[in-house]
């Protein structure tokens, strides 16, 4: 069924306001008066509404029925990902949301080749920003997944440090295994999961990370692709907790 | 260290006898007389080799040492993936080699958008295979993962069926999950991991799978698109089995 992400605050008095933009969304869906759509407030509940109105400045919809979200996973998981050459941070974006995430945050590295600031920054934000929110629609999520960056890998490693379990993916990492890390931490509710560039993290890096408490893991035998790998991390964890 | 794929047939007497096109390769990584690479006999041995000719009808190397190859999991999984829209099949391809698939097997399916045929089909056969080639290179495999298709969705659910674990990834599945599937299967060896076309699987085909043995699962409450369903499936059998 199709999907809107309303803000709590325009639903009230039993009917949804809908933004013209989400107005445009529903023309070009073919959803006409008298049908029926889902509206989720971005925090945890879904309401089932018929469309009572839709023209350019916006639309309306009543308000027939509430239920919980079903969307969201029991565990936060945050994905910290290495600005990336090409549409690999879009990618991830996209495919991340799918399996869950709570949100991506984009960070820069030394061996980044690709390192956006300013206005270039804000425009790539603002479009991985709408690539999420169209991901939440599409696979039923409870709320959209933020996308956000950070000035510096300092700054990156502090957040990610401040979750139950921070997993530092490092590819010179040979011992240590996503399971035991996981394991270790039995009941953990936010997780981060963190990936570096093209190049792979500078040694220099990720002694910093383990230095600040992060867990150092290796993904495997097989060398993954800097968009492969925050994927593959993040599909373990939902795994493990039971989520997939 | 740069890679490349040589039929063990052509590694005979210390030397190890490169193609045209692997020594034009060569030529692009920039590799020359005197450095040292990796060649795979794809058997699951690795050489270390020496560069001592190039050129363009081809290329020797002097072998140094062996070793056997790391890139191989214990699992075996096939995925199973119904033809898909623009380049998602090629997508899913380079991925699932980095993540550990053995092969990937294209079929048709009800609702299926695209059906490739003949010199087409044969083309695009082509193409994934070198995309799988590439992958494995890069990505340090010991094999190069086979890229088939089927003629029909039958076929492809007998194949299926003949693997210890026959996965058929179902969106309208609500109870049984992945984990209890493979928890099911102490030990297996082989894995087949089914998944539909963007419209999803028809309900006579999931009756038809469960019939011939194949077991319905779910992948979460999320839905997943039809490029990711198959890598999370395939991330979450590889983690389970201890390769992630």
């Amino acid at each position: 069924m199709a999907r809107f992400f309303v803000s709590a605050s325009n639903i009230f008095g039993g009917v949804a306001y809908l933004s013209s933009s989400d107005s445009e969304h529903l023309r070009s869906l073919r959803i006409r008066n008298g049908e029926v759509f889902t509206v989720c407030d971005g925090n945890g509940t879904d309401y089932s509404c018929v469309l009572t109105r839709s023209d350019r400045d916006g639309a309306e919809a009543k308000i027939l029925g509430t239920s919980p979200s079903v969307g969201e996973p029991s565990v936060q998981v945050t994905l910290f990902m290495a600005y990336a050459k090409g549409d690999k941070n879009e990618h991830v974006v996209q495919k991340a949301v799918e399996l869950g995430a709570r949100g991506v945050i984009l960070f820069p590295s030394r061996r980044c080749v690709a390192r956006p600031e300013g206005s270039a920054l804000a425009k790539r934000i603002l479009r991985l920003s709408r690539i999420a929110e169209e991901a939440a629609k599409q696979c039923g999520r409870g709320a959209v997944p933020t996308v956000t960056a950070l000035d510096s890998f300092e700054e990156a490693v502090e957040r990610a440090s401040m979750t139950d379990v921070p997993l530092f993916c490092y590819e010179n990492e040979t011992d240590a295994g996503l399971k035991a890390a996981l394991d270790a931490c039995p009941g953990a509710r936010t997780v981060s999961v963190m990936c570096g560039p093209e190049g792979g993290f500078d040694p220099a890096e990720a002694g910093l990370a383990v230095e600040r408490g992060m867990r150092s893991v290796t993904l495997g035998k097989r060398i993954l692709r800097c968009e492969t790998a925050p994927l593959a991390a993040l599909t373990a964890v939902m795994f493990h907790t039971g989520e997939l």
